[in-house]
């Protein structure tokens, strides 16, 4: 079968690799219909060593269920399935806390010699726990926004939900990628009425207005950071997205939280000391975030999907086969294309 | 009249200095019955830069209403009230909702410049949000415990709110000074029953086992999150105390905290870059707290001192006059004493 593997920096192939095959009895094998590119694929893509063996790329999908192992209870060959960025097998303690993202048996697709989505097929090893049956047919035109709820979407939500998002309060976004964009999407449905997107691409900015941002901020660091204490009365935003995971961008994260507000973090910090601690504790400003458990949230996210209440799938602006895969990482990492959608 | 002024790192001298008057119309003269030593005065007598005018020291404080401003509102010559360590007006948006430390006019009792309770008297802005009345006369017996109010008990509960104790939950304290070992109560409190307190001492440990603690972690660094991990099912702590401010501590509260947990700061950071950050975002965990409200906390804490369920005044094991305040320090530097109690 083919499949995506970086091989370094820059260096993304498509390969003729041994076919999926199931290994574990808890395993499922998923021909995949839809995956994506995401912004957390350009950091290896920007910096990555070379490699002869390579990484198997992709952790968003949606596809059809080929073949179970004899312990799968909850599936069966021909379901169309959702699949989201991590493993969870469905049962552990935090699994059941809707905290999949930290099961005791969490691994990311496409990450630490993790197999990948952007690919004919996958192995999907607790696929009980992992994937999500969706009542809709394999050719639904609300695919795209469907596909979203396998990474994007829910982290998006995550960032809103670790930044204490609720009815009333003032948002900040930093970052208009795919899961800023989602995250506007996700603190508009939490009910905050003042949304900020912090970008500066005018296609990103005119669809995170259109998703519910009602202002944008295009500057950066201190200018930036004055810009919101202007539109949130003096005092900074009582939610920040940080959707980034730079050090400049999360210092500009705390340093636009009001006192006592939240930061919810789901950009991958690309640094193990965060900046702006004594800001944050200074101003009592709760950091929290992290991988998100999208497998959780898909329960409370899919029917807006379903209802046409909320439409993510919007962050997709361009389509490509398993050959576009490695254009579609230039595009990209180019600022040409939001989200890069795949087709193998 | 006399006061305690900081002159460098190991330079603490009781001073005549001009007797504290009103400036402001908002303002009262509290005359000092009972004010104390905080661990966070240890932070300048190790490293103050030598300074000719110095510091006035003090910010925890008991005492008698001797003079009010014109605009004083709530308060009357003779009060007896607790006065706790940042002054708050009571009428922001911040006070209203709680969060007294993030006042617009927030300062912080002997610092910056801003005149100390260590002393015979001091000025008090903003008397009628800052201060509180107590029910009781000056000479009851439970002084101890209701001066803790002015901060540390408060601000161990803060650390407990931050760190999302709750019935059920495990807990870890890191410190055992006096504001980690209100930590303890205050997770007590809040319905923890399994208490681990981090710490070497064997006076303060066998303190913290009076006041709730369940297990003792003697070690540090690495050692001490494996013992912590043992004594928590493997996964670590759900609520991490950091009751110290350092670096090495900080790691070891989020290193220690369990996946999806949260870690409530207290410690004041003596670094902008906060260590562990990825640990924190891969496994979920929430780092919150600053500056505690105490101010908002007295309501919900005081009771349980009135009736004697709590007893935070035990910390105190030394009490001195104003002339034995450069010694006072010096023992708790040396951690002779846990916290001195200062009687003008």
């Amino acid at each position: 079968m083919r499949a995506t593997v970086m091989h370094g920096a820059g260096d993304v192939r498509i390969e003729n690799v041994p076919d999926a095959r199931l290994v574990a009895p808890t395993d499922a094998i998923l021909r995949v219909t839809r995956a994506c590119i995401c912004g957390s694929d350009l950091w290896p893509y920007a910096s990555m060593e070379p490699s002869e063996t390579g990484q198997s790329m992709g952790h968003e999908a949606i596809g059809i269920v080929e073949d179970i192992g004899p312990e799968i209870r909850a599936l069966k060959r021909g379901d169309l399935v959702v699949m989201p960025f991590a493993i969870s097998d469905g049962t552990c303690e935090f699994c059941l806390e809707g905290l999949q993202t930290e099961c005791v048996h969490v691994a990311f697709f496409g990450n630490n010699g993790m197999n990948g989505a952007q690919a004919e097929a996958l192995r999907i090893p607790y696929a009980d726990g992992t994937l999500y049956k969706l009542p809709v047919r394999e050719d639904d035109a609300l695919m795209p926004s469907l596909l979203t709820l396998a990474d994007v979407l829910g982290t998006g939500h995550h960032a809103a939900m670790a930044a204490k998002v609720a009815p009333g309060k003032s948002v900040a976004v930093v970052g208009d990628g795919a899961v800023g964009l989602c995250g506007v999407i996700a603190a508009r449905r939490l009910g905050a009425e003042h949304i900020i997107i912090m970008g500066r691409y005018p296609d990103r900015i005119a669809l995170a207005q259109e998703f519910g941002a009602t202002d944008v901020v295009s500057e950066r660091g201190e200018e930036a950071v004055e810009r919101v204490r202007e539109l949130t009365g003096g005092h900074g935003a009582h939610s920040v997205l940080e959707c980034v995971g730079l050090n400049q961008s999360t210092e500009t994260a705390i340093n636009i939280a009001r006192p006592g507000g939240a930061v919810g973090r789901v950009g991958v910090p690309q640094d193990d000391l965060m900046p702006s601690s004594q800001t944050a504790f200074y101003r009592n400003i709760t950091v929290g975030g992290g991988p998100a458990p999208v497998r959780a949230y898909i329960e409370e996210l899919l029917p807006d999907i379903l209802e046409g209440r909320i439409q993510p799938g919007k962050v997709f602006d361009r389509t490509v086969g398993l050959d576009g895969v490695p254009d579609g990482y230039r595009a990209m990492a180019d600022r040409e294309s939001i989200k890069v959608m795949v087709r193998p």
